[in-house]
């Protein structure tokens, strides 16, 4: 199970090369994280609500082919490593031709630690989000 | 008395165009706005721990000739009007030349609420922050 | 005739008073138009591809309630003037909520040049796209 | 040899978590890298002006403690890999307390391919800027 995320590449995210900005990409994909999260019947809002954070530790992107203004986009994201303290998630992202095809500009992959929304020291989602903790890492299970 | 801010445009704030875009002139005011603050010997962190925020209601803002990638910007920044409730600043932007003189590139406004930093609730700077109010009140006298 | 825009809102909009920060409406505006070009049968590239850029000159915001992470907002975009040379919008900016319910969160104006895209000059949309000029012009007699 | 720049962190570039966004990290680094190749005499928009272009392939970001509002930055930066058709930079961000010492916020590297800015295609930078390849080479001949 993965999301899938639709992004039209906007004006404002081109620069002079005349391509989308690179630091859109860790934009784009917390824009799939948000969905992700979405995919198991909560929200990052309520995440942080119930007093987690999920800071970025680490991000690799590895850009292909650039995306132009008005690109229609697919970002997919995967969590693919959990743990009480750590999450890692890989994105995918593609332009989607207008024939339906889609070619690969990119991927790329975030690790995130697990923090006290007031304290920003380590948490336990496991004991914060029990119920999602065990949705995603059963998740986690099926697709690695 | 008024803030001067320098910059230099950032690549990823130009667009394909080739100029930097216009999205940036509110983010360069903010600039303006932050060291228009240290001017009077608080800061616009300190404010918001002492509780005030002060979130935009109006904006505008004149564009008349582009600026370009590594073009040296200075912002200069003015409050005009102060009540207890409401905060009014003008900006002026200007590129600096190679042989130090300056060419106008746009100007602009910015309204703001007082509004207390938990309940967004208008408050009142005029008793939450007194020496600010007083100071920066006193220097619009002289600037009006 | 107006376009009708869809854009939830990311969390790298927000900033650290937990609102959507201002630069982003004119990002959404920008949205805004991109769809509105769209209605008439052609796109912003396009008009660019022929030659054709319309910088701003002009902005106005107004901001009434903060947009939040995640929230649904629908931005509608008119176009209310436009000569050879000049091009006027308006923007709504309003929430959806979960029944479906819309609360307007603020709107705001863009006044554009239109230039040449290689000289920055000015140059006239109604020479250079005729059939799109006649569509906008005939759609704003309709609704002003 | 390696560029200092500073950096004070912008409202704009917070988010709801009260820190600054992770996404401004490749932005920063690009500042850095502006300022590093106007230490060997040029400047990046030269660079595009002699029809060389390089856009990003990869990008890794550690983040270690997070950056506040108004924090002041010193951004480091090298190019420690350079061929004719590829340059390798690496960042170091740290944070410039009051007292003068400097606390690591997180450091990152960029890999960029060379390509010509008309066609996107691979170009050789040896050629095209022969004195600025010999002087950047020469230069990591002595820090590696």
């Amino acid at each position: 199970m993965h999301s899938k995320s639709y992004i039209t590449v906007r004006y404002a995210e081109t620069d002079r090369m005349g391509i989308a900005h690179h630091s859109n990409y860790p934009v784009w994909y917390e824009v799939g994280r948000t969905d992700f999260i979405k995919l198991f019947g909560t929200t990052y809002s309520e995440m942080e609500a119930a007093g987690v954070m999920i800071p970025l530790v680490n991000l690799t992107c590895h850009f292909g082919l650039p995306a132009q203004y008005e690109d229609r986009l697919i970002v997919r994201t995967w969590c693919i490593h959990m743990t009480a303290a750590r999450m890692e998630f890989t994105y995918s992202v593609k332009k989607i031709c207008d024939d339906g095809t889609e070619i690969e500009l990119g991927y790329g992959t975030t690790e995130h630690a697990v923090v006290d929304s007031k304290t920003f020291r380590p948490c336990s989602i496991k004991k914060r989000m029990p119920a999602l903790y065990e949705k995603i890492n059963g998740n986690i299970k099926e697709i690695v």
